[in-house]
């Protein structure tokens, strides 16, 4: 590899700012974490991500290297056309905000904007599980439940950028309010939340469970993680929740093979790392239901990049985009 | 316009066979329809359809037009590269039918075939609501319900030509079987069949409604038609089995906008001419259910193009697919 030039790219999500030194051929060289602190406000964060970035650019060997710009994946509804955030469920008190304009008067460096779901979709493509495929959705179960598409070979982002939210598709047309309004969401019945929102019902409700030892009978600490750790520990309640969950998980990704065709789902996010337990339901799911034509035709795989893939995928939009590159 | 050729276009549906001369600018010279007759078997309708075709380019005259080639819009799943009707829940029997072939030999003229509601997709893009849009989702609503995909300003079909079979999205993950195999399925909720089936179980139920009357007293009379034409009456039963789909169809267009963002949605089929009634309360449900931004960003609209946004499309295919067009 003769390439001598890197990109700073940041993961700008509502718990942490990611930040990492990245080839452009896709290979990380140096990376760091800082918690995001939304609630301090819109400064305070876009400081703290300058914070980050500068930490890496210090700490680069820049004998042997240039830095040609910087990629910031961001959790929101990205205008990535005028590089703003134009609001974000994670990021309280973000409207509007010139993120790509901020960071360029900061530190004088091309900078590329996206939406992390479509950056992960992006980073799988170019990097990761899906290189090669031309029709890939890419769903990430954390959370919260997001979706970045490649149709065609490309980034697909609708008309104002915010197409692939396929999190908000209701599955169950009678079922719980979901943070956005609707109901039904496969995010409320199928994500992060939903598990603990779960657990914590039957526990409430008398459950005898793992889950509450784990969480130090405080129906209040239950995470995902929690009842993903019961679960492995064979607690028959925490495998039912997820099982359930991995069901609706399922009918969303039925809907999504019938509606796209796609060659590849892959699956990522926090939740994902549940691993087989999970995926292997909702794959069981998703092909019973869905069309045989298209059953047939796609491959529902786990996210290979995992934590990186909005990362790496940031990097390849900033490529895209013409950032430059030796 | 100076445009002298012409294509004859087919729209091979489940109960009629509808071929068109059309002009290359969207003009429609002449029309003729005949019955699928479908139970008869794969040959016959063939034959039929190609003698449909015969008598379009018998009745034509020549020395004004030279015509170009055959389009054809079939229900089903089609393989396009290849030219064969895979598969069709409409055409029974019809399996891997080499139709493209089996037209060029009898025709000697070079024929493009593609699924139905891709035509139509195609066509309302190119001819009717849609024109200039780059983002369109076109939406069937009839017998069962389907959908086409314009993204990028061009038709998506996906890995194996099978996407935008938005009928088949769960809507109700504890609703009834759809003749799919799966459940709760847009289309077993949203149908022209749902509404005929709602009714007659209403009616068998003892209910007082105005489309008992139209049957004859007999529910197995009971069309989606027939629930129409009730509900224009004024028949308050009819109206409440209409607004219970229109609800359904909504969540279902708020899905749309949610994970593709379009510019538009176009809503055609026989259901849809039931005209506002229905597209009002959907629409209305959509705009309330989908994230602020892609919902301000799109327009739901009927259909232009009607009956004939399908053998319109399917001209367009045929054009972009390299048939001479001067």
């Amino acid at each position: 590899m003769t390439d001598q030039s890197a990109i700073v790219s940041v993961d700008l999500g509502g718990t942490k700012i990611a930040a990492a030194l990245v080839r452009t051929t896709g290979e990380i060289l140096s990376q760091k974490s800082t918690p995001t602190l939304a609630e301090e406000g819109v400064a305070p964060v876009i400081g703290r991500l300058l914070a980050a970035v500068d930490s890496i650019i210090g700490n680069a060997d820049l004998s042997h290297l240039s830095i040609s710009g910087i990629a910031v994946a961001a959790a929101g509804v990205i205008d990535t056309e005028n590089g703003t955030v134009t609001h974000s469920p994670n990021l309280p008190g973000w409207c509007e905000v010139p993120l790509k304009k901020s960071i360029e008067e900061a530190l004088g460096l091309p900078t590329f904007l996206i939406n992390d779901a479509s950056a992960a979709a992006l980073g799988e493509h170019r990097f990761g599980a899906g290189k090669g495929v031309s029709h890939l959705v890419y769903v990430t179960v954390s959370t919260g439940i997001g979706g970045g598409l490649i149709l065609g070979g490309r980034l697909y982002t609708g008309a104002s950028g915010s197409a692939g939210e396929v999190g908000h598709m209701v599955i169950d047309a009678n079922g719980p309010r979901c943070s956005c309004g609707n109901v039904g969401c496969l995010e409320v019945l199928a994500s992060g939340t939903a598990l603990a929102r779960e657990a914590q019902k039957l526990i409430q409700q008398g459950a005898s469970t793992k889950i509450a030892e784990l969480a130090n009978g405080e129906p209040s600490n239950v995470t995902a993680k929690l009842v993903a750790d019961a679960a492995r520990q064979g607690d028959a309640l925490a495998r039912e929740i997820i099982s359930q969950a991995a069901t609706y998980l399922g009918m969303g990704l039925a809907n999504l093979v019938n509606i796209f065709n796609p060659e590849m789902i892959v699956v990522g996010g926090g939740v994902a790392k549940i691993g087989d337990m999970l995926l292997d339901t909702a794959r069981r799911v998703a092909i019973e239901r869905a069309f045989r034509l298209p059953a047939q035709r796609v491959q529902i795989v786990p996210s290979r990049l995992s934590d990186n893939a909005a990362i790496l995928g940031a990097v390849a939009f900033a490529q895209a985009a013409g950032v430059p590159t030796t």
